[in-house]
């Protein structure tokens, strides 16, 4: 047996201007029409009903986790994403290159994303990673880009305990003075609070000093661009408590996504990456290629999930028109090949969404998203469309996270708990 | 007001060779369907979505208790369906009869069921529980067969403490060695858990010492059977801390079920254990005796709960056919009579499965179960059938286990939580 999960990000959404549908129902969708009439719909929570997600807590609970009992923060999941190697005790950061001007008062915050900066941002790491750090010679740690602006930073304690029981320095408005990061006032260790405090604010302040004459910043400010001068930390947290998939299911899986943050928590959960040319984590991405090698993935793992990001995007963007068109290549260009190409006797399918994005808000809801499964031992319903309308009347009913360990047991591939 | 839940074991299937339905939608079940058009249908969850349940795990999870807070094992349900009186700190375990040889490496697995040993089961174990345990003279023990190779033991510490941290020491298959049982990695009370270990050690080697020359299975090998000469234990658990169904609803329960586990579960949620004649936990089960037995006891009893095996054992044998066969027998036997003979205007019932076990499969699978509802307090959906797919339509949409909690509740016995 071989099992494909598809997350299209932010695939749910309301009403909009197009005549009153959501960008799913205005989407023309022939190849998830097909599939929805074969299948059975439900409706899924991805964390629960009223929960609005974010999109690492709701990859973790359709992925089969509680994220109440594991999610640590979201640093951690992008060190994985960017292939850093976490152990137990380091303390991950999402890191953002902004730029920052001194003022009496301390450093301003002038662009949170440094102009999108995209090159030279190595140069910049190699710099700032040479440095060692006064606060504790038992402390290391790692700056790593990944697109443009973003990338990750890990601490790592040398016989020295860490915790990620800080605050963070992203002022998160432009404009606004970068704060010193300190212990959180319920934090638990508040020796290892303060020392990680101490190693960002140290990290921070030597980024600036370091990089606000680097050669790159030089010719980016000669270029009129805003220099790439001070990093940013948020989100810092420490490895989750992870059962991998396979210890649970004695199955391997492979994930296939451009963004680092799903492929983070899926490594987090113990698949293996499969990079893919052409695989952006955008608008452009190849979802050709991603529906090729998920049919090649599936000769050496038993089960691939695919994740699509631009939904999302073009719900952010507040773009109906763009987000129903991502729809309609994601119809045509992953399903189609998909529907064509597997093998049906042996094979289940899920198709979902992380989270609602609608038009209207731009940013992630809390409504459920649709979600389907076919396969042959699917116990098919009534539905011939893929939509939330659809998915509403469906057989599934309604549900929260949990879609991995569905399409698994469709398999049969379910550890029994209890006799 | 009186209250009826049955659960048929396995109940739920998938689509089979019988036209594509499941066994439930193929079986003509009139008496079924008249409740479905008076009640209400809806699918049920019984431990949660994705979770293949156990027997155990689900039953507990139906009579509304959380099986990951009290769940301590499959034993202590054994040795209470045993009729056996645990108390607090004893450590239980569903014992095997088996036939073992002696190798040079240790003791070797032969059948793990003795040839289904069907006589002398009672003389083996007055042997065994005669000896005084050479590890403590604090700790007693008494093994108590059941049916065939099947039984329970108890281990009971006397001013010393036990632990079910222990590892089993049957090998599940044929050919194995008998491991020693150790505490488990993570055991929190190593001291405990060590004496325990080695009490099941010693139990294990010193029944093979007994019952290799033992009369009954001198008299087996005569016959060409194989002697049962050892006791294999698995499954340790202690008393599970359940507030009974009678403490929280202040009404009084009993249970008909052959099966010993199911008695088992519901002895320690405080219901009583009605005997019944002709019920055997297999398909040979006499239903009307069941029929019988619940309307006498409704006299009596508030609530009574029956437990119905066939539909299981006929979907491990992978036996479309006979799992059509036996829920038709249910229908006529067992729904019919209580259908024309209880007092619809003070009663509520409950018909639901306790896990979905496929005829393509043979085994749990994680797919939730139809459930309905009838009583003079249930608002009637349009479903006029009951099975999977008219379940999927019904009025209670999805949920997860809390079977009786919810037919209770209809019959306005429920505490108020909160104010």
């Amino acid at each position: 047996m071989k099992a494909v999960l598809i997350i299209a990000d932010g695939l749910g959404g309301r009403p909009t201007d197009l005549e009153g549908r959501t960008c799913l129902e205005a989407a023309s969708t022939p190849n998830l029409d097909a599939l929805a009439a074969q299948g059975v719909l439900g409706l899924v929570d991805p964390i629960g009903p009223g929960v609005r997600p974010g999109s690492d807590t709701a990859h973790l609970s359709l992925l089969g986790y509680n994220p109440r009992q594991v999610y640590t923060g979201r640093g951690v999941f992008e060190c994985f994403g960017i292939g850093m190697d976490v152990l137990p005790g380091d303390i991950c950061f999402r890191a953002n290159l902004a730029t920052a001007e001194e003022t009496p008062d301390g450093l301003k915050i002038i662009d949170r994303r440094a102009g999108r900066i995209d090159a030279g941002q190595g140069e910049l790491a190699d710099a700032l990673n040479a440095i060692k750090l006064a606060v504790s010679p038992k402390i290391s740690f790692e700056f790593r880009p990944s697109t443009q602006h973003r990338g990750a930073l890990l601490l790592r304690g040398h016989g020295i305990r860490l915790s990620c029981q800080i605050t963070e320095n992203d002022p998160h408005v432009v404009d606004g003075m970068v704060p010193d990061s300190k212990p959180n006032p319920d934090a638990h260790e508040d020796a290892a609070a303060r020392v990680t405090a101490a190693t960002v604010n140290e990290i921070t302040k030597r980024s600036f000093e370091l990089w606000k004459d680097h050669p790159v910043n030089l010719n980016r400010m000669q270029a009129g661009k805003p220099p790439a001068n001070i990093v940013l930390l948020r989100g810092a947290s420490d490895a989750p408590h992870l059962a991998s998939i396979e210890s649970t299911y004695n199955v391997k899986g492979a994930v296939i996504a451009g963004g680092a943050l799903y492929r983070g928590v899926s490594l987090a959960c113990g698949m293996s990456q499969l990079d893919v040319e052409g695989a952006t984590g955008g608008l452009d991405t190849s979802l050709t290629a991603k529906a090729e090698a998920t049919l090649q993935a599936l000769r050496t793992f038993d089960y691939v999930f695919v994740h699509v990001k631009g939904t999302d995007n073009a719900g952010h963007d507040q773009d109906a028109v763009g987000k129903r068109d991502f729809i309609e290549r994601i119809d045509r260009e992953l399903i189609g090949p998909l529907s064509r190409r597997l093998d049906w006797s042996t094979t289940h399918i899920a198709v979902t969404g992380d989270h609602t994005t609608p038009i209207d808000f731009g940013d992630h809801t809390t409504e459920p998203v649709p979600v389907l499964f076919v396969g042959p031992n699917v116990m098919p319903d009534a539905t011939t469309a893929f939509h939330e309308r659809a998915a509403a009347a469906g057989g599934l009913s309604r549900f929260s996270g949990q879609v991995l360990p569905i399409l698994l047991g469709y398999n049969n591939w379910s550890p029994k708990y209890g006799a």
